[in-house]
């Protein structure tokens, strides 16, 4: 998240946090850009962040910084909470997705939850999207405390993150494939 | 949340902690019992509660309790971040199943998010659930403010609560009739 600390928030976002944001994200934009860097707005649920939960909110700030390096991050965990689907946000952000981060709904393992992601990779096949596409899955059993306590992480739903890995990777080939196919 | 203090906790609860949810719950629950009075167990997400997030941790606590009036309080909101799906938790729970909350995945208007309703409504019916089923919706335009931020409603998907509760009654009553049918 490069646009603020991530956490609970006391109340909504004003005015003048969001203009410090954006201030801040455009001069970090113009020195990446200067070196060469893409920077990429992730989207987060609402207990991790009170300024971008959608992509929507993503698209409209990364249109208020001058610089052309800024895309979307997408995560499917997040969209879960805050979007009304896996499809029309990857389609507004189109060209502008930058970079993708697949979870289960409950950060488990991929196919053991409530995610959409025929949908979801569907729509990244429908954009054209090449990116990165990075799976996400938290389990305190391998994971620094301070990140699995920030994360909320309080049940580990296995422990074998390479059986947990090899799975993902035939996952998200499997649906990445069947997706070019259809289109 | 009868077991704790709702809000993000710093770190996974301790068995200590457990212990005294269980004790204090059992005292509360001979007191109800002989009040004539129901418990219901809400879990909530990994937000609100390091403690109760799901189904199967409020039937385990409840299987402690010496008095057999508490009952689970199923909330597809949670669920839908917490469980596997939306049918096996409604299993799970079978007759200790005491109250429903439906909501939206972004918690908004019912039908503009992705929860599988259809899906929920019919285990609802297999398990033979007379109880209510309450309409969870928020938004700050009318919420108290100290319960938007608590419960982190960032941006308003409606204003007019009248046309919200209208189109969720026939949105409601629309499924249970269907899953009835269907059993």
């Amino acid at each position: 998240m490069l646009y603020s600390a991530l956490g609970k928030y006391p109340a909504p976002a004003t005015a003048k946090a969001r203009a410090h944001a954006v201030r801040a994200l455009s001069r970090l934009a113009a020195r990446a850009r200067d070196a060469g860097i893409t920077l990429g707005l992730e989207p987060v649920n609402r207990y991790e962040s009170n300024l971008v939960n959608t992509a929507a909110q993503a698209l409209q700030i990364i249109g208020e910084i001058p610089s052309d390096n800024v895309r979307v991050h997408l995560d499917v965990y997040h969209m879960n909470i805050e979007e009304e689907g896996m499809v029309q946000p990857v389609l507004d952000c189109a060209a502008k997705l930058g970079y993708v981060h697949i979870g289960e709904s409950h950060r488990g393992a991929l196919g053991t939850g409530d995610i959409d992601f025929a949908a979801f990779f569907g729509a990244l096949a429908q954009v054209g999207y090449q990116g990165p596409v990075t799976f996400e899955s938290f389990s305190s059993a391998i994971l620094n405390p301070a990140l699995s306590n920030s994360l909320a992480i309080w049940r580990n739903t296995w422990t074998d993150n390479r059986a947990l890995a090899r799975d993902a990777h035939r996952f998200i080939s499997g649906h990445l494939e069947g997706a070019w196919q259809a289109v």
